[in-house]
């Protein structure tokens, strides 16, 4: 597919970065074996290769014990280890209305099955929220705020640090889902009080598919979502509190991981600061250019705005996943239409009844498919216009 | 690692095919979207990477709908969506002695937190159960029989087929861990009374690590373990019901079952029969060269007896975790030492306290190998002789 244009970034990065595949392959020539499992060479090649990553994970979001940090399938994974092992009958949870479905839906089946109170901010139509209703909303029991750092439709970009000191004044823990944000905002762990970081591998850390994982202080112990061998301890019968076993029952994804590492490198040494201002330029080229164009609208956050490298937007009132039908047959142009998994952000950016078309750019997209995006809306819009 | 022996198939198989390696190149580099989340072509071409390999496995279990197979990290998250998904407070469960921890410890996590009643069933040395001591454990509320196809520690091969009849005349249902036969013993859900069925990817199905699965045959809804975004019914709060969504959530590792549908593949190809008599017969190599030098001992099945290409032993009274060092490093020689998260397997075959040496055989491995583990052996057995 190497024709196509490819702005499905959020969903998936892609193109990688030459060096995830080189060290995937090596991985699966060399030293496929189980890491923690044994004590021969291939073994331990395979525990140091998850070594090397959870320290290049804790040097991205300053985390000081590499161990505090365990991988997962997803960040759905990691979100619902993060909620279903933090929240407790009787708790009071907090999000936003802008949630992505891996959140809003684990703290809506805790709420509908063990008396879990559930409260959402409201986001306006350039999907911030306001801190004062945010202080309102604490109640004596509130346990957990749950907030994506930066919304996987809008663009929108939380105020973490200052969401993270409301809840430490309030006595409540901040679960930040970092799943638009890991490797293209800074985030540091410390300094931002996160207490819970849930990430992808596969978008912005531009690792391979079938990676995420979960940043847990020390200080806070949950439930295992996954009991099973770890290599330690075996003869209990309880999962092993030592972590990261403790989060990681069952193989891990040794190979993945593997990849993982090298796209962390790549962020690391390009900088998540350079990565942003060259994502966020590239949106206002995009927005700029679509904006033009008569009856096309943006969602979320306007023309000189901070934001991610979303775009999204409708073309009149034309079905979006009419939109992207034509974007990818005629155009070879691959974009997202529909929901999102984020059906209240929709609500709150007034697209409920017919989705919207998202646009999203990644470190490798170049000024010329911005250009050759913004033609094919034109032509698009000049059809619908006849 | 290309002068390694390895004996560590058990935990990881090794090498792959070549087609495994070739295909998740293609997809990293041609495809790595996000299936079942856009409909561009690269979206497309996840999606249908995943089918095909959903369809591959079905027809290696005899499963009739692929969509009954959801894919998970690794067996032990299929093993919790299983047991998490269908038991109940109330219920009573039986399973064996020699299950893996990813089966007892989500068992015990269930008995100590949600009134669940579990019965260990007893195992001889040779890892056999007595059906009549199972027959006599169903009580009335007993929802959910456990076993494993194949113990990985002893190889013994539980009557899967029988445990099932004995199951349906019960009225529970059985859920088979096929950890160690996925790939290696015939597999047929139907035949079999299999009602749910947990396979990892990376071992004998020769796919990579960070892949696996469950079957559930379509009359159990299992309460999904991940909640999340599945492309699906976006505006719900709810998880799908429609398979296999419902039990997928989050992006999966698309790259991985690109490559596991390889490994898949190439096990339908040479046929399972053919897998398990060629292993089988090393197997019989392995032990006759081991039982021949004084002190060894054989845990599990003897010579001559039906067993999967699992070989554990015990020099003596050596520790098998320096067993297991010398191999590694005086002779490149990778084998696995101690519990192998499966302590009342030990129990049984009375190596509680040491341990033992498991030595696991692979369709890749080779007469001279299990030759050179052999003289291995015998060079350590004289040393400790002196």
């Amino acid at each position: 597919m190497e024709n196509v244009m490819y702005f499905d970034q959020a969903a998936s990065s892609w193109p990688k970065p030459p060096a995830v595949m080189t060290a995937m392959m090596a991985c699966m020539e060399e030293y496929a074996a189980n890491p923690g499992r044994g004590s021969h060479q291939m073994a331990v090649k395979a525990s140091r290769a998850l070594f090397e990553t959870r320290k290049n994970l804790a040097r991205l979001f300053g985390v000081k014990n590499p161990n505090d940090i365990s991988f997962a399938l997803n960040t759905t994974h990691a979100l619902n280890q993060a909620i279903k092992g933090f929240v407790k009958p009787g708790d009071h949870v907090i999000c936003t209305n802008i949630e992505h479905n891996s959140v809003r839906r684990p703290l809506e089946h805790l709420k509908a099955t063990s008396q879990v109170e559930l409260t959402y901010i409201h986001n306006d139509e350039y999907g911030d929220i306001s801190l004062d209703e945010l202080k309102r909303a604490f109640k004596s029991n509130t346990a957990l705020v749950v907030v994506n750092h930066s919304s996987n439709l809008l663009g929108t970009i939380m105020p973490v640090g200052e969401i993270g000191e409301l809840c430490r004044t309030h006595g409540a823990k901040l679960l930040v889902d970092a799943a638009q944000s890991a490797g293209i905002l800074p985030i540091h762990v410390g300094s931002m009080n996160i207490d819970m970081l849930a990430f992808p591998g596969h978008k912005g850390l531009l690792g391979p598919q079938g990676t995420g994982g979960l940043y847990i202080h020390p200080d806070i112990d949950l439930d295992p979502l996954l009991h099973g061998g770890t290599g330690s301890q075996s003869e209990a019968i309880q999962q092993p509190t030592v972590r990261p076993d403790r989060y990681e029952a069952g193989t891990q994804n040794t190979v993945g991981i593997a990849g993982l590492n090298e796209g962390v490198k790549f962020v690391l040494a390009e900088t998540v600061e350079k990565i942003h201002e060259k994502e966020w330029r590239q949106t206002q080229l995009l927005m700029e250019g679509l904006l033009g164009i008569q009856g096309v609208t943006v969602l979320g956050p306007q023309l000189g705005q901070n934001k991610t490298g979303i775009v999204s937007f409708n073309i009149d009132d034309a079905d979006s996943s009419e939109v992207a039908f034509i974007l990818d047959q005629s155009f070879q142009i691959a974009v997202r239409s529909g929901y999102h998994c984020s059906p209240l952000a929709h609500e709150a950016a007034g697209t409920l009844a017919r989705g919207a078309v998202r646009a999203s750019i990644g470190y490798f997209t170049t000024d010329h498919e911005v250009d050759v995006l913004i033609q094919a809306v034109k032509e698009i819009h000049s059809q619908y216009a006849k």
